[in-house]
């Protein structure tokens, strides 16, 4: 079992990052921080607790963060969540609230409480890990890992430079990559590859009362397609940690762009190392069926436990 | 008598701001948290606690927070505050050690505990005031009133645009500006005009101990002098809190420049506010005689307590 | 006898600089070059042309160059100097047009056909000196002098941080200032203090034809005043060609901002020097008195020319 | 016949492009303009003039223009090109000089004297293209087509963001982009589809004289290699002048980013249009073997030409 503290926005990927998570047998789902993104921080914040509920994922904790950015305005995906954040999907409402206290503290605490233990997954704007680091700079060692959905190699999505995580805190990702640790990037180089095809989705269907949530939303979601469907970019970073042999990882220093005109959240990656330390193992290859087979059984364990 | 909370980072001017707070009769002194600015955090925090005992300040908390800007590499002023920050003074070393936790943390609870009754002034980076904003954003309307010594509306000291506290972590004094309360921002455009004459050096001489102190101290600070003597930035900010009628204000938006080649950490001064909701009081005259009357005072009940 | 080449964009206080040229016998104007600034090129154009007939200047080359500026959008000074650039009066059209071919090569030409004998004078944005120099580099090397009204070591006009010469286009004058010539830079910090006091004025009403426009356009440009009244910066850049003891000057070392959010066009001016060679010699002081001394004789003679 | 103006930086590549132009019967070299970029400019011009000879390209006029970067420092790629610009090759010394006048001019009129006639390819930094633009904007409206061989949507060769021609003067760049024409970019994305494999070395052994330049600087410059060989960049630009349908071409607003601290240079490209005028024709794709079909047909009737 590999403890996992997951911060995210959600968010239609973060839903579906989070069923990976909640299936998995491989993961002790330690607890869920929330951040603006994708909507506001209210709403992913309300998205948590209700799928932590839809999801049976018991008492562990939901402790809301950063409602922005750090600095400048920030940026919303309302068109692509919906306007609640998770399509036309509507959960029931929640019956318990979040956790005291705030989610910079949390992490910082959580970190602290089992060095080397505990991976980190951010796939929402990094402006709460970005916080944490400055305020507790020893979680970079605390941490066993730190995996980011986020960022590109290549082109972007947001702008045709930035990928949305990182254009909507530029900041608090120049921050956050340039914290001591090496951050495992999940960018959308991999996980435009991982697309919702109809042949998944068909699979999909046959997951019951999970059915009713997941395959909606992807098809939501579908309205950002990726060659032969909708891509769900969060849930690669989540399966990572259960299964490192599914991305193939090149060490990089990435710089985040914070300046520019047109480039602002770009993550400038520099595979030539060049005895400089890298700050980044970059992912380059995703094994796209082995990904799907990882996520459907774990789909399917999901599903039987909220039948 | 008002609360006040000092942010700092002694350095020598903080050390003589901080002896006019201990020794004023109008103020009570909560708290202390330190910052990296001036020199290193580790002095800046050992500083302050050798000043809380010199001056008997009790048991009002020392707390340390953050060692270095927001983004970037920051900067130091060792070459004006002396290797240890306090010139060539040597203290006794200090009996006493640090408050549990994190300046943030402190600064947020004690604002939280006293909605509308603590004057947060911070005489170094922002780096503390800035995460506190982020961390908790509702700082800004628990603070009684916020002053900063800071910035310039004319031209600058570290650069010829950039005073140094605001270019020690430009992000964070944007972060600070954008808050939503109004910063009076105490500044060289004033500071300048408070120097040390030698009359007022003649004076702080008949002092006793705490004259063997501040003497040296200004003296040595005088390396760096505006026309008539060194210059004391930050006890003028302390001033104001005493006496808000030493300062002329004039209301204005600050932006604070984060991305120039030449002009980071400027803060560009708009007294052109055309209908916009100002975000700062901007200090353009300082009575200057008053001033250094009070300071004076001050001072002397101080030597009387410590002597 | 000083021979010189203006490039300018009249403007108000173009032609009112102009008109200091056209009367003093020390100046022997080479040519005019005209640029889109205060108001649009062919205005600026169309301008010096009527002013070229009103101030009998015979053949004086008039010769028009950029629109606008090398990179981005520029900006125009409408507001200021009314929709035909000089005020609320209207000269009589001219009757010849424009010498052939464009300000940068005569500009260019002029220089190389007379080493060292010609000073340089811009008092618009620089976008045709730029060009010119990137053009031909030794034209730097060719000119006798290189006077600028524009830029501020404190403030700016146009923005807090700009002076609308240099914020009209800021590439421009970064490649001005870098090109390896002393530039004079005759800034808001002295010309602010040239302004046109009632006493000023009535002694230009006697002026005769000339006063019908000197007057109202200075009446008209009072809209923006410096204290005690309008400013009329242009001339004073001329007046240091004629007397270079109206002015101190300072070396400096000025670099131009071009990438500041809020403070692109800004004239960062160290006067650190610390070894570098000095790339600017800026005004510190005018000697006000004498500077209207030479102005009004000027203008006296001026008018009886053209009575 | 197709009348082309040349502007290039020999350099390997340009002299292959050269070579293009020079055994294509389609193609009316109507002249040659050089500016500094992969090595000095009294180098690519001392190379120009010796292919001119070499190639036997009779008295088509070489102009030299810019030497350097519009704003800021430039870069070279001297390791790239060897110390003279054409790998370990010496060509003869050639026995004719340059033109007079400087490239910006003879490029200006050029297109002035034959509208609509001329296509303009650029395949060095765009020094002298942004100079021409802003001192005659009509010849955007002049050149009968405008292609340039630099930029890249994806990744860069410079740095991670830019290819080597922008980031030269990305000023300049910004300025050719922003010109009101439609730029046709022929960038990284399509020519390092463009390597001379082992097969077309073979092939260009056989070319007598020809091959003694040719193949020695393709295996020269193969110190950087694309996967499969060394890209030869620049003649991919020259070849779609031949055959417009080599190469596919989207269009596409190009911005080209000036501002930032690691994307300078970088050609921010934006596929999805939505109502703006695109400014670019971008190439994503090139048909790869007719590509060489095409170049080898010439460089045979060239070799055929200088045996």
């Amino acid at each position: 079992m590999k403890k996992l503290l997951l911060d995210c926005d959600p968010g239609i990927d973060d839903a579906l990052a989070l069923a990976l998570a909640a299936g998995s047998p491989e993961i002790d789902l330690v607890g869920i921080t929330t951040v603006g993104g994708n909507v506001s921080l209210d709403l992913t914040t309300a998205n948590a607790l209700s799928l932590r509920e839809f999801y049976r994922l018991g008492d562990v904790p939901v402790t809301p963060g950063s409602a922005g950015a750090l600095l400048g305005a920030g940026v919303r995906a309302d068109s692509i969540h919906g306007a609640t954040g998770l399509g036309g999907v509507t959960l029931p409402a929640p019956t318990r609230g979040v956790a005291d206290g705030h989610a910079v503290d949390y992490i910082i605490e959580t970190l602290r409480s089992a060095p080397g233990e505990i991976t980190l997954v951010a796939v929402g704007p990094l402006s709460n890990i970005a916080l944490a680091v400055r305020r507790e700079p020893r979680i970079v060692e605390w941490a066993r890992d730190f995996v980011i959905m986020g960022g590109s190699y290549t082109r972007g999505n947001h702008t045709p430079a930035a990928e949305f995580n990182i254009k909507a805190d530029p900041a608090a990702a120049s921050i956050v990559f340039d914290a001591g640790w090496e951050v495992t990037m999940v960018g959308l180089d991999v996980t435009l590859t991982a697309v919702v095809t109809e042949s998944i989705l068909d699979q999909m269907r046959s997951l019951g009362r999970l059915a009713d949530l997941v395959v909606p939303i992807s098809q939501f979601y579908g309205v950002v397609k990726a060659d032969g469907g909708p891509a769900i970019h969060d849930a690669v970073a989540v399966a990572h940690v259960i299964d490192p042999t599914l991305l193939t990882l090149v060490p990089a220093v990435v710089n985040v762009e914070t300046a520019g005109t047109y480039t602002a959240g770009m993550t400038v990656t520099d595979f030539k190392v060049d005895g400089r330390v890298p700050n980044a193992a970059v992912a380059v290859d995703l094994d796209v069926d082995r990904f799907w087979k990882l996520m459907l059984e774990s789909y399917e364990r999901l599903a039987a436990r909220i039948a």
